[in-house]
């Protein structure tokens, strides 16, 4: 029994709370299915004890590849009810990827949407050993046994597995770093619980929120949305694919109150909602982040009845670690002055313990002055635990007490980061991290091919896109950039695909490292 | 140095975060001083510095006499930055009342607001051991050190002495409770973290808030607020005494957004807008707790522009354990059934565990049918850590891995509590808690009095007031109600003295113990 004065921090509590106080109240819509407060508890119960009874042990990893569902929403709750840690993974990935993250986590049991039949069956031919998999789908193909089915042999009564320690972990989060190997970050159930809060204040949650699910769960937990939505006993409204003109139609249906996307999301709504000429008749929260919201796109958005709120964070830091908290005098600033404080990355939020920007190379802090350009560093609660089974990548991030985010950016006066460049090469697309060496490593394999780098280059739609710098064999046979993209389209997830391929020499130190920062320039100035 | 991914909770952070995100923003209005974030964080240092400085050494009590004001803002922060445990004390109590508590805590430094020296000139003279007394006062009186000096003499640059362990105490509150001696419930720096953002979710702040003091922050720390204000970054506004019509221009003049009180403070501030037809332009949130709202006062205040919410807590909960939630069906309610609603107790907060009601012989939990009575028990992370030096009351207290709160309540089907009675006999009045007790313990020491016993008497203007039920001696000298009134006005608090007694036997059970349940429905009935 937990002492009357100090139990662990956990999510779980906030879905036994809303069960106890809204029993009633829609939780989840998915298509449509409707399901509330009370009867999500029920199931998520059913669906935790079925894992203990599947074999699912304490610290086991259970993996789940789905689009934003209720059966996601249950894996936040009924994984960890089982004592297990939740691997949500991203559906985008090739399978390769995906028999990776299985492989390295170790999971035990994988539970798969009928959306992702194809890619887990690809990924699932890939391993050794596999898991044991259950189908969420309507129509089952893969010969496993059912979700439903699985649910309905499960306890409803199930107390659960609590933590005994809220510094046990409640999920696994894999992420394009450096390399590229995904690297798993382990979240706590402290840590989610204190971001979860975080959320909730940053975004305005409250028991009459309605949030849409643009933002998929399989990335960092959805910001740990799930477990903050259901604090406040809000209602979820799932998007499995998105849609711009559906997710409109649904904002409209629901009353949707909030949501999170990044830039890319926020301007396919913007331009559906212009060509239909939308405007919400009410107010509609949106957290952006993955790359700062351009001004045209906070601007259509303030058409339309939405309000932009600019967040900024990592995979290591639960999603959202700062954001771009609107200063009362910003109101007086001219719209582009407005949209350009509005892309700053901010401050750290409520729960995040600590921001510095320092110099890459003395390690000093930098001062706010607009213009020197260094690495942030944060510390605080909600900073992952580290990377699962990778002391080496965990100790090179926990460098000096903070986690090292490898991003670049200026400090301004009022203490605003912004971020100049990524030290790590990460490309984001679309919202997704594509880690330029693992492209790299593809070009390399081509035949053809002596030398490769791959940058990150500004692309109106997706944020940015791969552009890759070849130089060719001297004794190669005829290559053309269509051959090395059709050749990465083989090897990698469509959105890591380069958009642009460029040839000629590249341009390096005395020691031989490639200057990327030249590529980048090149990749920047316009055609 | 804090690892990068566990931190202490503190409520420290708070302040720091402010001064770092809003320098220059109003943190603290008291009369005709204002003061922004950034120059309050430099004064909290200064006077955590000179805490120190005077001998204050980590664990050390340091108490705090003063109304609402800068300096019970400073003491919230300054106190525990220096490592020490804020001890604020009622300033409405009796001299030998802050005695026992300055004695009891051991507090080794007193700040005593100019408002309240001659309260504490009386306390300190009866003390063997006197704490090191400072006086913040414009026209200092006590021949003390005066708290401006005391902080100029500090270091603004002191780095502070942080928590090392999140379960260190921050906080020492008395109450009354069963006995007529005080007991000091200890707070955590965790409980405290927790507690402010269960506040900042349950009250809906934000950085725009503009927060009004007629709250007592010496009663549980102002439920929190202090810390919960400051971690939003809103605007503290002090009222030093309650006056209605001040009040009134307070919210008017600085657009006050939350505020909270007692009903009898509510219902003076609706008497006080109805008088001079007052309407708020702007939405103004109220919190109430101490007794249940009247639904007469829900009304007056919705009609002047108010929304209420109802808490209920205790010392021991460091305020709001549970809230009133409104379900959204209640608006469909007439007026007089949502008034009714919205006078229960209601549900747990989101930081607090859980509650139930047992049956109080059996133990077992009782069925939320809204008839069978029993006591309510809590627990979580925002319960005390314990009774200060009092290991009895505490185990007392923690029965069986729960918080015994000693008030009976029934739950209704939909889950919330409704209390209908206190078993630890407290009457509540103007917010003020009265131990019955402590009343008989002075009305048995009039040479008079054979037997008395007090209970609460509902009183439309301060909830309940104290009745006093006595058996005068056969052979005692003639002896009226006003003589009565008139001793304990000599040896109580005035707001302790019964308003009304009734002479006449008093009924006992078998074993001779004062029936008062029968007693209390005799001071219930209409005269």
């Amino acid at each position: 029994m937990p002492a009357a004065n100090d139990m662990p921090l956990t999510p779980l509590g906030f879905l036994a709370r809303a069960a106890e106080i809204h029993p009633d109240k829609t939780a989840v819509v998915d298509g449509e299915s409707r399901i509330g407060y009370g009867a999500l508890w029920l199931r998520v119960r059913r669906l935790a004890s079925a894992l203990v009874a599947a074999g699912v042990s304490p610290g086991d990893r259970v993996a789940v590849l789905a689009p934003n569902s209720g059966a996601m929403i249950e894996a936040h709750f009924g994984v960890p009810l089982a004592g297990a840690v939740l691997t949500a993974i991203n559906l985008r990935l090739e399978p390769a990827s995906v028999a990776f993250i299985l492989r390295h986590s170790g999971a035990r049991l994988l539970i798969v949407d009928g959306d992702c039949s194809a890619l887990a069956l690809a990924a699932l031919s890939q391993l050794e050993v596999r898991p044991t998999v259950i189908e969420a789908a309507e129509r089952p193909s893969m010969g496993a046994p059912s979700y439903e089915a699985f649910l309905a042999a499960g306890n409803p009564d199930f107390a659960g597995r609590w933590p005994d320690n809220e510094r046990e972990p409640i999920a696994l989060n894999y992420t394009s770093g450096t390399t590229g190997d995904p690297k798993g970050a382990v979240y706590t159930h402290r840590g989610a619980y204190l971001n979860a809060l975080g959320n909730i204040i940053n975004f305005g949650l409250d028991p009459a929120t309605v949030y849409l699910w643009t933002l998929p769960m399989f990335h960092c937990n959805g910001w740990t949305f799930p477990w903050a939505v259901t604090a406040v006993g809000g209602t979820h409204i799932c998007v499995r694919r998105f849609d711009a003109n559906r997710v409109l139609a649904l904002i409209a249906e629901h009353q949707v109150s909030h949501l999170c996307g990044a830039p890319v999301i926020l301007n396919m709504l913007a331009e559906a909602a212009r060509r239909d000429s939308v405007h919400f008749g009410h107010p509609v929260r949106i957290a952006t982040g993955g790359a700062p919201p351009p001004s045209a796109v906070i601007a259509a958005m303030a058409a339309i009845g939405c309000q932009i709120t600019h967040l900024y964070g990592l995979t290591e830091t639960y999603g959202p670690a700062t954001l771009c908290l609107p200063q009362s005098d910003w109101s007086t600033l001219s719209k582009e002055q407005r949209a350009q404080r509005m892309a700053r990355q901010g401050v750290r939020h409520v729960a995040m313990g600590g921001l510095k920007v320092i110099d890459p190379v003395k390690r000093s802090e930098l001062p706010c002055d607009g213009e020197s350009v260094g690495e942030i560093l944060l510390r605080g609660n909600t900073i992952m635990d580290g990377y699962f089974d990778n002391p080496d990548a965990t100790a090179a991030a926990f460098r000096d007490g903070w986690f090292n985010t490898g991003d670049l950016a200026v400090r301004h006066p009022d203490g605003y980061v912004e971020i100049k460049d990524r030290s790590k090469d990460i490309i984001i697309s679309g919202g997704e991290n594509i880690s330029s060496i693992e492209i790299e490593e593809v070009l390399y394999r081509h035949p053809a091919v002596l030398e490769a780098a791959v940058v990150a280059r500004p692309d109106p739609r997706w944020g940015e896109t791969p552009c890759a710098f070849v130089r060719l064999r001297d004794d190669a046979a005829p290559t053309s950039a269509a051959d090395l993209i059709a050749w990465c389209r083989q090897h990698l997830a469509g959105f890591k695909v380069p958009k642009t391929v460029l040839f000629g020499d590249l341009p390096k130190t005395a020691t031989g490292k490639i200057q990327k920062f030249l590529l980048r320039a090149q990749a920047n100035a316009p055609e």
